[in-house]
């Protein structure tokens, strides 16, 4: 059996049979009951994903997953593909905002070139997993075929299962890629399902023309693929891209080893999306760090019934959201950990 | 000239002239231009405060106000009056939920008696302010003379004094005291102003009984204070509270050394209003950390048009809101100094 459906057949529900012991130990910390809100309900969650009522939070790692996209031929994005391979760089020499954001929150920053449409020479510090030199243009035919798109889920599975043996507790998802939105607008136009232009936006700044350009576009994507979306799977090639597969891959592989995903912006979206449909117990072990200003996040998190954690105007991807996130599972955890109790510390409780 | 006088002359305005300089700044980072949104706003805003386009961000420090309140003889609060000394030693001993958070954030956190009814002895650590024990019963007359606020003001003032020369950059405040919603609602009531139905909740948990009487209380409180409710000073010192004005004074003696103060909840909100009536200079040397559940928080925000960084449904007070914000306006200050430029990373704009 694969490492794909051994780990679609692994991933069990959260154990939410913790949840009273949980609230009740949250109810005796020395604050009104409830009183910290979404930290308390964060703490539980953390809890319930990683199957105990005392939680470890040991180190954290944010995967930013890269890959380049046929369809940028079709003239979908504001930038010119060779900012990929330059970003990915950029990342590598930690100038670029995830690395900032990353290090403010502890957490170990790496880059997966799932598929960019460059060699990266050199590079060092590149982790290497290249399927292939970017997908094909969507618009004429799928992007990947069925067995690309595997093995692009099991390169994330594989990442998730190798940082949770190397102890790191909170993984969090990221993205680069010149055009991605594209085929993340196409993944949740066909997955969630839902009107292409409700979940398509600007992407990193294009203009009202460029905007009617990319509704066009997608509506062919879909066309064209129309026969290939009847499966999750068959979706997911046809339509998505590498780096967003490998996105995917990682939340199954969390999922599968009990550890928690943090979900960045629109792109990871999509990915979560994805992994969710291939096997909906996912979705509990998934925290959504934030609302990205890229239009359609917010269609997305609606009709998926999520409430993300921040909303701080920010489209940038990478996993920058996820990295602010990261700080309040930790405050949660930290919350949840270090309190003193009413007893321990002689409060009074309620008159 | 005594402290506050020389303090609200020595406000002046932020430094918006500085303004394209910063903004031109951030548009050169490796990211599309804005794509941070409200981070980029945030590092804006601390460069205009600090007055320079290279900021310095340095220590962090939460100070935790405690007062005691004669009005909580009138059944307004959900919690004994004992719980205010209980929870300055839980803080002092590091067990509250602002020591975790602080913690987190890399933030010194400091607890000042302004005017616990309770002599505090022992009590390692504290920062002894008291000017009186608790404040007289605001339903029945004044909370405070005008002296004793004008001295809570200082006390605050020194404060901030004191830290910005020991090398502190940003300033956050918190509360303690129990009863406190109620002087908070009734400032916001009479300097807003608003009626007191909608800026009154339930603090740390009253029913639907006791909001009743909550809301009479308050109204009590500005009918007997009626003709004290003409200057910020004197309504302050009415209805106001001692852990209030010691806010109230942090706001004012940060802003008159140009640095940014985070405003925590509810009852921080209360005194960082107080000090803008003072001097309205004050409030671009704000940022207003998160919406609180109290339920007029949402309606202070509202009337006073500002925007929180954070919705994470809390309503602890003490400086938690504070503490996690003040890890948002560290990443902002960081992105700004830390990220690579198009240039300085060979990366290629828009096309």
């Amino acid at each position: 059996m694969g490492i794909l459906m051994e780990t679609l057949e692994a991933i069990q529900p959260v154990r939410r049979d913790l949840e009273p012991a949980v609230r009740a130990h949250l109810d005796q910390l020395t604050k009104p009951p409830r009183s910290l809100g979404l930290l308390e309900d964060l703490a539980a969650q953390y809890c319930l994903i990683t199957g105990t009522d005392r939680p470890v939070l040991g180190q954290k790692k944010i995967f930013t997953f890269a890959g380049d996209h046929g369809v940028a031929a079709e003239g979908v994005s504001a930038y010119p593909q060779e900012v990929t391979p330059q970003m990915v760089r950029n990342m590598l020499a930690g100038g670029a905002a995830i690395n900032v954001l990353a290090r403010l929150a502890g957490a170990e920053a790496a880059v997966v070139d799932m598929g960019v449409k460059d060699p990266l020479e050199g590079a060092p510090g590149l982790i290497r997993r290249k399927i292939k030199f970017g997908t094909a243009n969507s618009a004429r035919g799928p992007a990947m075929t069925e067995d690309e798109a595997v093995r692009a889920l099991e390169t994330g599975i594989t990442l998730a299962r190798e940082a949770v043996v190397a102890g790191f507790d909170l993984l969090g998802t990221g993205d680069m890629g010149i055009a991605n939105t594209t085929p993340s607008s196409a993944l949740f136009a066909a997955l969630l399902p839902c009107p292409v232009e409700e979940i398509t936006g600007r992407g990193t700044g294009i203009d009202d023309a460029g905007l009617v350009n990319k509704v066009r576009v997608i509506q062919e994507i879909l066309r064209v693929n129309r026969e290939r979306l009847d499966q999750p799977l068959s979706t997911l090639a046809a339509v998505g891209g590498l780096e967003i597969a490998g996105i995917a891959g990682l939340c199954l592989g969390a999922a599968a080893a009990r550890r928690p995903v943090v979900v960045d912006g629109f792109i990871s979206s999509a990915g979560a999306l994805a992994a969710c449909r291939l096997a909906p117990a996912v979705r509990d072990y998934l925290y959504f760090s934030h609302l990205s200003e890229e239009a359609g996040h917010a269609t997305f998190l609606r009709l998926f019934r999520v409430e993300p954690l921040l909303n701080l105007k920010m489209r940038l991807g990478e996993g920058t959201g996820a990295a602010l996130a990261m700080t309040l599972i930790e405050a949660a955890v930290r919350i949840y950990n270090e309190m003193a109790t009413f007893a321990s510390a002689g409060v009074s409780g309620k008159e």
